[in-house]
């Protein structure tokens, strides 16, 4: 690569996912983005959306197809539909471009598209040759690949918390529950009543209790264990709290989440007695765990930001490991607390 | 007792379960508050604390002794520390007032106290005939006693959600996970670091994970079941939702739900596909609760108004049932939503 | 009247000011609500759309034409868009009914619809015959009305604010400056991307700053001032503060506001020193005011919740004037307070 | 300097502003901050208060005295109480430290210590020596300082928003109306009922109104004008919005502004019709200002984050202009939305 820049796109760049990207590719030191790719607001300009993203003021959305893509950008950062992102990637990926994507659209095998996306898979050869870029536990296929698929925002959480005990053999694999907790943001963009500000602000709620939520193969097919899962919204903007709970067989999981992300820059084992909070680590790609038991049972938590290591900043990882940058590159500030 | 009016002192008025008792029996149709006692805040005057409370306009904080409290009052709703409480409660039931206790002094054994609450119990004998004052629940003996122990807060949720199931048979009684929410007024008016503006918005996070809460052993001891139990606080003010997980033995959790709540006033159980809000319930007395099941686990949730149905409501709907007004009495009015 | 009810027609019931009116009078002794009208819920069943408003549980929402509102309610709260009333209140009343008009289409001239609200009124002549319903300044024409304009939420706290001060002559009118700050619900029901919860939560911005804002002209007519006017929008659900300017003739703003609202039911003139705000009274009546001055500029405050006092409350208190009921009927419950 | 790092002390870095400036600088390309010092917290770890500052992980807060402060820093950013950063500050200086002092101990003339500040200023020859460190409008003189009185937050807004229409006399400088809004974290990290969550969530209220804030002289000062300034508390962790009221003389406002912030990167003058928003600038060093009539009186509107360009964004950004680094270096990150 030398010092030369990366030239990046990213396609579906006027959603929250999309702009939180911009956001930190503005800082990238060996990033630039080429391509702000955006179908509904093609040929509105980005600061008429998104006036804080100032790196980018006098630049436009555009809608380019993916020959296009290819000509102007070396790497692509997909924050599309899960349908429009299950055709579109292979087609870039083979166009020679890398592709690292944010939807579901990567993340399953071939059967489970139907039943939990609504949708036959047109691409499923891809399916095997995406990496799932949850890099501190399944990082070896990340530097290779020519696609990554980025993890959900709950399955980061609940993986990070939940893969290293499993493992470990510390507990069972089959009856966990996973108690998320999340900020209004992951809803996206676009207002509707349930992210109304007056019907969201001193509401908490679950959604798609048990298993219903498109996150539930995910994390089961990525920890390889059954799990119940509910989703909760909490009147913030951003964070996202896992709380996990699975029967212990015996050993300290403390420990074992110390051994397993020694080193990792990114994941922050708390000491004994401290606990998550999801406001210290708003902004960054910082995730915070820690674990705890009672002798039977293991409680297992992981807080995040939604739309950086469950979402944009996590997609700049693992553009860094794909292009031989060191994996905190760009993404290094602290969390803007308080 | 006739159209009089019933004699009401709150002690520890200048708490936020206190304050809120006066909110509610401002605009209680047969109760009068004779005696607004507060310890620390004795002869300010209410409207210096709390200038909402406008009916109490002109009135002043004191700290009368039991006899007292027993010449002016009929009735005493007690918001005090709980230590304070369990040498109080029965000084006062002995002058002949009824007591509604809102402290954790009556809810638990005996042997429970040194270990829960740091303190040995001074009034054991009074444990026995407390009744726990959840009338859904336990309605029976409220009407006769004179000492009731009002239910915690998390208990409240927790066990309106489980104890129909386990009377059902439907659920196992051990390995219940319960992952609650709660607003910050449930930590009361004292300010901390830990409820300090700045570092609560946007905050979510998890405390006395596991077994380390005091309202483990009041939720074991009342549903008959073991349980891990997580509370977390999220930024609202008001409002806690119990989510609760427990293992599937067989049959309809909503059908139990909605047959064991059938005519019950506070009880929202809801229709198929709807789920709890703390927000529809912000200010009333209302509980809402709704369960779904994946055939192995039952998700069982329920939302309340901290202060109201986890506090003060529940005192004053407690205070109705041992005086023989209607249940509802001075708790209809709806909750304030948006 | 006797002492039975009052039938009510909520007209527009499925928006916030409507389902706001709903809560209320579920709580009023003597009103009861015969008609739920929603034009576009029509059909649905009110706890679908409002579960907290469990009185109303099983009923309907409904879209009657006049004849048949006035065959089944004495009495109409109207809120509906401007437009709409404007054609429909004349309609009611010469059909029999009294009404309360929550909307802005009888607070003005004729000649001032066109451009402020961009309509030409159909009912000009109704115009002068509506009061002006903010009874604690001009409630002499409310008893004996047969349609009255409710203010709308800024006037009416910039009014209670300054119309003493400028009846008493202690400040001049003009140049006045109103800088107001409202929760969100005061944009309504329907959600939008300036109302999404993402885009709202921690943002404070102006809209409509200067003279642009329909309730411009509605505050310098009741007023008889010239005035400078920013609403703001402030991350809460509810809750109005107008922060008034006005250059100081001479006197003593606060005494003049104590004079003004002495025994008037909702309005609390703070003592001195003591200062508005709007979590006091979130979910009642009541209007915080206080005044101070530097010698040279008076600065006048005023603090309510935007759906009670500044909407749907003040429309009860006008249907109980109007009525001979006592004016706090059903209004007397304290705010929830924390 | 060459290329070697500047070596930085933060004095007080236990508080929010000074824990902010830690943040910042820890992404500074050409700082490292070789002194943490904190009196109250000395001796604890970094981590043990800000987790979310992983930069500092391991490392200590101190409390040196002067001379060891300046054999271990060529600067110094104080974020101490006023009163000790008067002393403090000369006597760094004079061992040879560059220092941006973030209290209000050099930002005003001796005479206004006693009654603004409550103290007789210790070292009122440096008063004339410092300079007021607002870049945008008193840039010249801060190259060449070696003490910058780094301005408050609302003076900061609001001299923004003024002063270029005072310097081009399109604004009377008298009579002028401020009125600000401040998020929550102005009020610092220490808890008080003022800033208890259960408190201030959904609370809007005035504090200080008139001319009794200490911030009002220290805007007349700077800006030449006499001011009527209320201050308010706003439910939002970060964010200062002041909106600004004079009378026109004539030009448009909007143009002056346009004119006098060209080519400076942390101000945004917003277009036509658009206006400014907080919630555009959390966590970054932008301000957004924008301007509007209605003839006969200016509203001028200025948004910061009152802990970034309201405080350590700005002590950092004159620090930079002190040791000849680009203005904005460490600083060029775009706000936190949503």
């Amino acid at each position: 690569m030398g010092t030369s820049a990366l030239s990046v796109a990213v396609l579906g760049a006027s959603g929250y996912a999309g702009a939180e990207a911009l956001r930190l590719l503005a800082v990238h030191p060996r990033a630039e983005v080429t391509v702000l790719g955006a179908g509904t607001a093609a040929g509105k300009a980005v600061d008429a959306l998104y006036p804080h993203l100032h790196p980018y003021a006098g630049r436009v959305f555009e809608d380019p197809g993916p020959d296009e893509v290819a000509a102007r950008a070396d790497a692509a950062l997909l924050a599309l539909p899960h349908g429009e992102s299950a055709s579109l990637a292979p087609a870039l990926v083979e166009a020679g471009v890398r592709v690292v994507d944010l939807s579901g659209a990567f993340r399953l095998t071939a059967g489970d598209y139907p039943s939990w996306y609504g949708f036959e898979h047109p691409a499923p050869a891809w399916l095997d040759k995406a990496a799932y870029g949850l890099p501190e536990l399944f990082g070896e296929t990340i530097p290779g690949a020519q696609l990554v698929a980025n993890p959900g925002c709950y399955p980061t959480a609940a993986l990070l918390a939940l893969v290293p005990l499993l493992r470990a053999g510390v507990i069972e694999p089959d009856g966990i529950v996973i108690d998320a907790k999340s900020g209004l943001s992951g809803a996206g963009r676009h207002p509707s009543q349930a992210t109304h500000f007056a019907a969201s602000d001193g509401s908490v709620r679950p959604y798609k209790p048990g298993r219903v939520h498109q996150h539930v193969p995910e994390i089961e097919r990525h920890a390889g264990a059954t799990v119940t899962f509910v989703p909760h919204l909490v009147p913030a903007t951003r964070g996202l709290l896992a709380t996990c709970y699975a029967r212990l067989r015996g050993g300290d999981p403390g420990h074992v989440l110390t051994e397993a992300y020694e080193g990792r820059p990114f994941v922050r084992v708390l000491p004994e007695g401290a606990l998550p909070d999801t406001k210290r680590v708003t902004g960054s790609n910082m995730v915070e765990v820690a674990a705890t038991t009672d002798g039977s049972t293991a409680v297992v938590m992981a807080a995040l930001d939604n739309l950086v290591k469950g979402g944009a900043g996590q997609a700049v990882q693992n553009l860094n490991l794909m292009h031989g940058f060191p994996e905190t590159m760009g993404l290094d500030h602290p969390a803007v607390y308080p």
